[in-house]
């Protein structure tokens, strides 16, 4: 099997399980666990961010942020393609009262002009905007990048008009990787940030949520009222210094995304829907219903994700390497030319 | 002074005055107010409803609905030119904890492959498709009407999915006046229907909610739960039935907004957005901000809105005769020719 | 009928009506009603505040107070006894996602050291204690009075840790025509006041929220999202100032309400529950459960209501003079002598 | 050091650290994690229910409960006593607008008298009881152990009035080996049920919630709501599975805990709550405010909590064993006689 699902499903490496099995812990809700707080440190530190506190997801990286930047009744800027808006199971409405406000097209990007266009008056009416969130690189766009000249103009925005600023950025190591930038230079601009341990990074579990040192104080309560506060969580995080260490490797995936790329844009029965800026490769099925697609390859023993009717993602990861690559392409040209 | 702001600016009527002086009331939080019970009744029967509970205004008629079709974390299909996405306050996610999923653009239309296209699958991660609302007429698309052939098609796509639907009719008394229709036609592909007895029909206070009677049912607790249950508002509701008999003047309403967009159209200075179809006219501005045109109206004496950085409403009320309408025509040509 | 169900069944006066029937009014979504301004601005010079909302009901001015003091998480102390924990249909949790902490017992009283020994500490796993909302009479309790030395100490607790106070007065001007002092001295320790025009003033419809500038122009964008911005209202306020005005015979309500208790008192099938502080008569039935000596009354022409398996509540209210007391003492002595 | 804060503090043992470094595991998110399956089935067969799903900890497992029986508005019947009503940050109001109604006093003991005078009538105004919650063993009252016997007529209370039964049973293997009955027949009265493999199974991180088959499908929804859908947590699952089997040993901290109170009971400064029944020991301080007692005993290597003002809570687990206990206990004695 190549699995292209996704960059969630990678294995904990040999030196991930060791460093879990001799993690030194301690209680983590009594702020004890020594291997929690060095990671947090190290996020912290490669984010240029004050502070940062570890969860167990993604989703609820972004939505303690969403809390600390919103009241009920208060409405969020995003990107009609965000993760927040289509895979977070409603939580900003369900969670904290906050309506979504989705702008942009397929693209996934999150123009200026098209935020400052929705900031709202303040009429008895209206909801309230408090918070802009961006995400970076943008995964239902097909991983697409963000570059610090185009967050400049957004920030701007954003203060201008008062808005809190937060970074969704489950993989912005890649975009880093791909920019070839320190993930500070990306974080700069935004009052918190969202990073994921696993994706890219192939830690088994957990993200971390950095920011100013008021808020990371706030997000461990809301944490806690989340469910999120765990004990000896350091053999995670210990699995988490690690995969922080292997960042580097992250441009072998995105040299794999283009050369599978290459080989999709060759066979008619598909269409790229953009170059590949990172590690996810997006194209539409021009000759066959997506779902059909994802079951004649899985057939074959590769797997990707119908992404629409008419749509496929496949994404490279530390458990695809060359050979296993070259697997997937032969058997996407024998199945499609 | 020419108020053409808001149709909801009416003053209230000799006979609706007399009536709320000689209303029969009760204790209506104890179900005891004959006038109230004999307008739910009335509307109830109008829409051709089992059940009707009168509220204290629209939002409160559309929030309840939204409780009693939705969980906390359910998603909800609306017109991004919507009431309730643009002007309840963010009521939805603060209140209940559901997400607005906008579709379709300016003309207000809410297509039924639009909709289709939306409705989200099962999986864990996404919120859970529940319900559809519909606006009619559309206020914010320039009072457009929604005929019973566009509904058709958008009740089958929400039966096919087992989405509920309600519908939001600040303005039904309207779009039943312009297409020359009961408005019971016109509500009966819908779960639930609010309807105003302000707006068009020019009562001081008061809006109904209509639909089952286990819904309506429910529709009390919630009703209480927001603060809305009132105690002798028979004196209200009385002012609602006369309204409500005299909805057969709408009509003048929508002539008089066919002759104002007329006089617009024919400067050069405004461009309509389109031909109004009920008793709104929304108009571009071409050589001037639109907050710069209200105030060069207001100081001339006639008020609108400005409905965008270049866009103007002017509606068409119970208070705006020939007369004054004929005073408007003639500033607009005074201060734009 | 003599109906002692509740001071909420009165009818409008006369004089009321006809203020309704003559009130100037407006849009007061628009802020532009002047009989509601002038209602508001009469309320907010008697409880000595800067500002005052008018609002449907008293549930709907202490849900707003609720959220302009609150956010969700926290924990606000209340009465064991209060209305807000009893009869507002949960919508604290509901609305605004804090918790209720019910300190005291039926007596209603909101001790110093009761409300202390609840304040939370600073852990990331506990609620945070951020409210206290005092009932002025406390209904539940028996229409129980407290009066100002009772409410400094409180107050000092409140301050010492930082917490906000509001004042649920539905019945404040019945605690104040108790003590004989001006409304104004209750309030003054409390950041919100909620006051009620119906009930013990008779008017049909309406309550008002006073507080701060900030506070109150905070309530009327809340006032918006629950649903409670209604358009030519002034008709409502105009009765609320002529029930204002008639403020002064609430002292007859005690004195029967006095005539009533000597009257239970007398009879060994009851026992008071305690002596008649203002308008309410709670009693405790020795032989038969609540429900029956309800429906026994009711049968001879007298309501009233049970208020636990074995407690009956009397109210006394201006739509029962001496006259119909005297048949209503008759017919307990007849029955239960 | 002797640490007696809490059996949440224990380090994961050797053979917890290999299954951690060897399991095998899989994309949880997707459901292919073997061993988190292995350990779901593990508990659910234990508990005697349906399913089960990993969760992040035990206030995770209780919330996700509580959404699956209730709406916004509704009450929850919890002891007064209860984890859920102190240490949840007000969860249960703040993410499901659920109001709790507490019962009961210092004893921890939900009666069932006390749980049937509290359900609600359907009156408009009152919120909807519609769950009660038992804890198991309960920890704030000091380890309270609630044999079947007492559950039999708490379910029968709960079932005449149709309201779910749910058990935070955090320490429910402790309850199991207390009354050396298995853990299944404590479980069955309730519809889902919480348990923790940290605390006293010594795991390093997790909980279960286990129930009918509906309802762990739908609990997989609200869990990724919250954030706590992990990639391979398997790797903490093992650990789970280890300590699971491992709970036979949870009589030894019950001796000790024994062992513990009789020298608390000996020395005059203190006054123990009640005897323990499981693994917590609390005592009241009668010469010195808890506080101090706590930092007189850190000082000299003994680690406890102040409970209160005048109570402190010591817990044994697996870190402490006879010869730390003696150096406990010898401490004790020297500071306090």
């Amino acid at each position: 099997m190549v699995d292209l699902r996704s960059d969630t499903v990678t294995q904990p490496t040999a030196a991930m399980r060791r460093a879990m099995a001799e993690a030194e812990v301690g209680d983590d809700v009594f702020g004890e666990d020594p291997t929690v707080r060095r990671l947090e440190e190290a996020v912290a530190d490669l984010l240029g961010k004050e502070a940062a506190l570890f969860v167990p997801s993604g989703v609820m990286g972004n939505q303690i942020a969403l809390r600390l930047h919103t009241r009920p009744g208060d409405e969020v800027v995003v990107a009609e393609r965000s993760h927040l808006y289509h895979y977070e199971g409603g939580a900003p409405a369900a969670l904290w009262g906050v309506q979504l406000r989705p702008v942009g097209g397929p693209s996934g990007v999150l123009a200026p002009d098209d935020v400052e266009a929705v900031v709202r008056g303040d009429a008895d009416w209206e909801p309230r905007t408090t918070l802009v969130c961006l995400e970076n690189t943008v995964n239902k766009a097909g991983g697409v990048v963000v570059p610090p000249e185009a967050v400049a103009p957004l920030a701007d925005v954003a203060r201008r008009h008062g808005l809190a600023l937060h970074l969704d950025g489950a993989r912005l190591w890649n975009a880093a990787a791909a920019l070839d930038l320190p993930a500070h230079v990306l974080a700069a601009p935004f009052d918190t940030v969202t990073v994921c341990l696993s994706k890219g990074l192939g830690a088994p579990v957990g993200s971390v949520l950095a920011g100013g040192a008021a808020h990371v104080r706030e997000a461990r309560r809301t944490r806690k009222l989340l469910g999120g506060g765990m004990r000896q969580v350091g053999v995670l995080a210990a699995a988490g210094l690690v995969a922080l260490d292997g960042r580097g490797r992250l441009a072998d995936d995105h040299a794999r995304a283009g050369r599978l790329a290459d080989a999709v844009a060759a066979l008619s029965a598909f269409r790229l829907v953009n170059r590949p800026q990172s590690n996810i490769v997006l194209f539409d099925t021009l000759r066959h219903p997506a779902p059909d697609v994802v079951a004649r390859l899985e057939a074959e023993g590769v797997r990707v994700v119908a992404f629409g009717p008419r749509t496929v993602r496949a994404t490279l990861h530390r458990d695809v390497d060359d050979a296993a690559l070259d697997r997937a392409v032969a058997v996407l040209r024998r199945l499609f030319s």
